[in-house]
């Protein structure tokens, strides 16, 4: 095309890109701004690939889904299947097994034998061109035979025992002893479809471009998390009104009771000293009274800034040995990274350039106009870009040292995007294994675009979908639409977040949003205080009162079991360890209920990608009504279920409760009753049925 | 990241990307295949740039989107505004003015005049830092008379006169002998905003990569087709039975007729030798008689092929003489590529690697097994793809050659994508002004594809789209939705084409789908005997009995003034030539309507980019109903006529019926009966109101 000489880049693209394959393979999946970004895939997780592809005319074809590993070979070739059928839209699922800088991409070609057996068959049936037909069918076998694709010179011959099988055929195939039906038989026997299946005869194959993926760890997609203030554990107020702190000694005694619910990740709000200057009170006072600790969210003092332990907490020495402690039950350490700074923080002295100068010379709080926040100082990411980068890398690197393997990213969104982009990317190269968080509560666009630049998990809109059908809406969205993007983490409450909704419900509506939370995504979390069932606002303000972020909130965990919550969770906990289709994010179906309070949502993984090598389904059955007992009737989507040709009437569906191994048999259509004060939810797992149970999915075969 | 020596060619796009803008812009459209296919676009007709474009915190942005013309340079900037409120997807319109490849892309800035005005008002009213951010807005005002942008040295200064309106304004903001509020109108004066509006402090400036658009004249976009045999016009049969054929010297004599109704394009069916064996006789019989002129595409005799002239009809001399009164009468002519060939065709004798020969010797016919069509030979493009392609090549060189702009492409679907791909691109880069109508009746993804790879029109389902509701979609569809990628035309009949729908209906069915064809797409064509409203169908096939691919159809057009057809197919060209906004395809708005059978719908073009320097709206209110009067209300979308701030009730709009120059005071709700012993439809265009006509739209700023 008239390519300008001034300036060539334009139409690179166009220029370079390589002819489209001889049979069409279009619009491929996943794909981020066209292969500019790569897209989320996780270790052992399936993920499906998709792609438009067809031909011209009626000739048979094939398009085969192809999964490159981080040194180029190929991990997976699967036959793309058509999911949309008139729209020629072809899917195929695949999964990587090790972290790193994968790629997909498809080949199709066309396939001759497929194209024969069906012009063979119709037209031999028809009597029309039957020797010719019977002649094709042999030349083809023997085409087979030896490999010899058209248009393919990398084509190979099948072994010596597929060989066999295809000039028997051909012998048979001339045999003009036998009938037509039977010559023709020869040809189109499963024996001859299987070697075709095995080797195909791939005539004028083509290949697209190659698409990234990065794929992380699994931890990426699946944990429980815990967060703690670490202060709170172990603290206590002396008679004089003041108080001793928790330590990061007293908190290592708190892991236990952790792990023992069965969290996987204790992620801890800032360790880092915190400033005098400006610091806040009580449920946010702005004046602190000479007892009030600070928000650990206002970092930074002469004792140090983002790279040093608040002396309060402990040494890092004391760091250490909670992540040890923490490790040997099991749990990773996720922290805090909060990049502002307290006016006290050593940064304001030495870079007084990372922050931005007002015209009187001071330098800017956080505002927003009018109102002002005199206790941080934003960063100003522009003025030294080089500079602040290299510190927050810097800083990073200190933490992963004493082994922080999960960075929980506050407010990212008030960053720019591009630093993330720089940072996960470095991040990734240099320790693939180190997770990051974004807690950006923000609009839709800026929290998919921190998935699309790196972060491996994003917070979500879960605490506010709180209806029925905005819940089905939104799992449908964080599991199917979003997640090459954007990994969720779905969190009923933080120390920041108390809905509405958690107001009124008292614990039953706890009880709901952790089973919502825990079985509705692969990353769920909970803020330790749960237990208490907490819920009481700050006047005002859509967070709990008395806040953690502002005063010592030691707990008296024996009390907490009188809610039933730290039970509950530690079951849910267990459950999610005993289905590995809990732990994967791209499966999930939503079965229509009768009652506008009741939701039902299943989650399945097919023998061939589970872990246990048994296919897996568990299908949860939740009322939303804190208040009221719900009755009404299921509709199973028995295909989701991985159990398309079950027949409901003569082979009820045999499930066991996995909260208390009750078992029940369901047919495609259901009845439950649920209340707050018998039971709020059906946990089921699929068992046997004399129909073959996950024989097959309609998404992954197995 | 981690990349891998084997393939480095896999995550090229990822290591080559450069790093997004500092303040992000992401997902734009148009982009096709992620940027390596370009995007269609057409000299004078606006579209539309999309981005997801978001900062980092509150402070303010801009986004423009730009346009560079073939050279490279920046044919226009335009500012995007947010279409989706909360989603940030960010849209302006801009219009190519030559043909050729153009490109687009997106630059962002932070916007700190637009900060500081909203900071400084808010915290001014509210008396806090009042002295500072009076200061802060005198140095801000001075950085931008001296085009001292941050993080971008190739910001220039303002012109003299702006410098002065800015130097004046610094000084008021640092008078304190005035009131903190008459300091701050200095700073937000509408001088101070026209200054920034025409020369912007740009901070932080970013931009993404280019995208291709490849231009095409005109006649791509918008055109009036009729589709002739040439054969038929001046053809008559003899006493004995046997027939003269019409030839392009009578064709000739026809143009008048086709030129006075309006038309631009004059399309014709095959012009070349037609074989004898197995010649289809009369309706397709499978044996011809002597008198039977064969099909039109079953090209190819021992008088020649693609390159030839059938000599019933004449001689190359007769083309060019056509071509010549073709174009003195303001009409193309376009000219059918028939991609196959008959048994007699010198290329079966010359080039037998260009079929596909069968185990027996014989060369393969069309089939779909088990039919046969033994009159056609298909090409095979995979056994020498280089030398049939240089052989299409160059018969299209010589009918170029000959003044054929515009090629008809038959079937192309059948024929592999990757061909077309490579034409496509030869020919835009050789013959920008070549057009090519793809004919492909199939499923979207071909249709698509085809449009992709650079067929510059195609054919569409608009003549199955019968209901009111699919036909609204589906014209949303064609020109917001795949515009972008496929450029329409609709036509009621063809040659091949005669819906059930037309059997029934009818002259008012004719007059109804001819209205809905001329006022619904820029491209629409009527095929020949269109005005005889000709609705018989041959039994068992959606096409004409008596069909012209196998007989002559001689028609003596003064009959067909009776039915009222040639009269309103003159009408509607005529009105199609008098209001811009009918020629151009993007900007159609469906208005509802009470009735199931009575659809409106508008085009609007705004004065800024209207070939008069005027906006155009045109409102379309037709009956679908060809059997009875139907009545109903009509609900009128005044923003989509650019009359957003219109009141209805106080300022009627004044509306001129093109068919008949009846005037009408319509308001937002409006009754209309239609009939079709009446009217069937009302086509109005807008004039003045008191409420300043067409000043503005929500999509296109005038």
């Amino acid at each position: 095309m008239s390519l300008p000489e001034s300036e060539p880049q334009r139409w690179r693209a166009v220029i370079e890109a390589p002819d489209l394959p001889r049979i069409p393979a279009l619009e491929l999946f996943p794909v981020v701004e066209g292969g500019r970004l790569p897209a989320k895939a996780t270790v052992g997780e399936p993920f499906p690939i998709r792609a438009t592809a067809f031909r011209e005319g009626h000739d048979a074809f094939a398009a085969e889904a192809i999964l490159l590993d981080p040194d180029g070979h190929e991990h997976a070739r699967e036959r793309m299947i058509d999911i949309a059928p008139g729209l020629d839209r072809l899917e195929a699922w695949v999964m990587p097994d090790r972290p790193g800088s994968w790629s997909f991409c498809v080949e199709t070609w066309s396939d001759p034998y497929a194209t024969w057996r069906h012009d063979a068959t119709v037209k031999i049936n028809a009597g029309v061109d039957v020797d010719l037909m019977l002649e094709e069918g042999a030349r083809l076998l023997e085409r087979a035979a030896l490999g010899r694709a058209l248009h393919d010179p990398a084509q190979t011959a099948p072994g010596a025992r597929a060989r066999a099988v295809l000039a028997d055929a051909v012998l048979r195939l001339r045999d003009d002893a036998h009938s037509p039906q039977q010559r023709l038989s020869a040809g189109i026997s499963s024996q001859i479809a299987h070697v075709f299946k095995a080797h195909p005869l791939r005539d004028l194959i083509g290949r697209t471009e190659s698409y990234p993926l990065y794929v992380a760890r699994p931890r990426a997609v699946s944990g429980a998390w815990y967060e703690v203030f670490p202060r709170s554990a172990g603290a206590f107020q002396k008679p004089d009104g003041s108080w001793v702190s928790g330590t990061l000694r007293t908190a290592t005694e708190d892991l236990p009771r952790i792990a023992s619910m069965g969290f996987d990740v204790v992620y801890l709000t800032p360790v880092h000293p915190i400033g005098t200057a400006f610091r806040k009170g009580k449920n946010n006072a702005l004046t602190a009274g000479p007892n009030d600790p600070g928000s650990p969210y206002g970092i930074g003092s002469p004792e140090g800034g983002h790279d040093a332990i608040n002396p309060d907490l402990g040494t890092f020495a004391d760091f250490d040995a909670y992540v040890e402690a923490a490790s040997g039950l099991g749990l990773e350490v996720a922290l805090d990274l909060a990049l502002q700074c307290s006016p006290d923080h050593p940064w304001v002295r030495d870079h007084p350039e990372w922050f931005t100068t007002r015209a009187d010379g001071s330098i800017a709080y956080a505002e927003n106009p009018p109102k002002k926040y005199q206790d941080i100082y934003p960063l100003n990411f522009d003025n030294d870009p080089e500079g602040i980068y290299e510190a927050v890398r810097d800083l990073i690197e200190v933490w992963i040292a004493h082994g922080v393997t999960i960075f929980r990213v506050d407010n990212p969104h008030t960053k720019p995007v591009r630093f993330w982009e720089r940072l996960m990317r470095e991040m990734h190269t240099a320790h693939p294994e180190i997770l990051f968080l974004a807690e950006a509560f923000t609009r839709p666009a800026m929290m998919r675009a921190l998935g699309m630049v790196g972060f491996d998990l994003s917070y979500t809109y879960f605490a506010w979908r709180t209806e029925k059908e905005e819940i089905e809406d939104y799992l449908c969205e964080v599991s199917a639409e979003t997640s090459h993007i954007l990994r969720p983490a779905f969190w009923p409450t933080t120390h920041d977040i108390l809905t509405e909704q958690m107001t009124t419900g008292g614990p039953a509506i706890f009880a709901i949003r952790a089973m919502l939370a825990a079985l509705g995504s692969p990353t769920w979390g909970i803020y330790s205080g749960y237990e208490f069932t907490e819920g009481v606002q700050r006047p005002g303000f859509e967070e709990a009162i008395d806040n953690e972020k502002y005063e010592y909130r030691p707990r008296d965990w024996e009390a907490a079991q009188e809610t039933g919550i730290p039970r509950l969770l530690t079951l849910l906990n267990r459950i999610r360890g005993a289905h590995p289709a809990l732990r994967q994010l791209h499966q999930l179906s939503v079965h229509p209920t009768s009652h506008p309070s009741i939701i039902s949502f299943s989650r399945h993984i097919p023998a061939r990608f589970s872990p246990t090598g048994l296919p897996d389904t568990v299908i949860v059955v939740l009322s939303l009504d804190p208040h009221a007992v719900v009755e009404g009737t299921i509709d199973l989507d028995l295909s989701a279920l991985g159990l398309e040709e079950f027949d409901g009437t003569d082979a009820p569906l045999r499930l066991v409760d996995e909260f208390d191994g009750a078992t029940y048999t369901w047919g495609t259509s259901d009845w439950v009753r649920l209340s707050p004060w018998t039971r709020l939810a059906h946990v089921m797992s699929v068992h046997a049925t004399n129909a073959s149970p996950n024989a097959s999915s309609p998404d992954v075969k197995d």
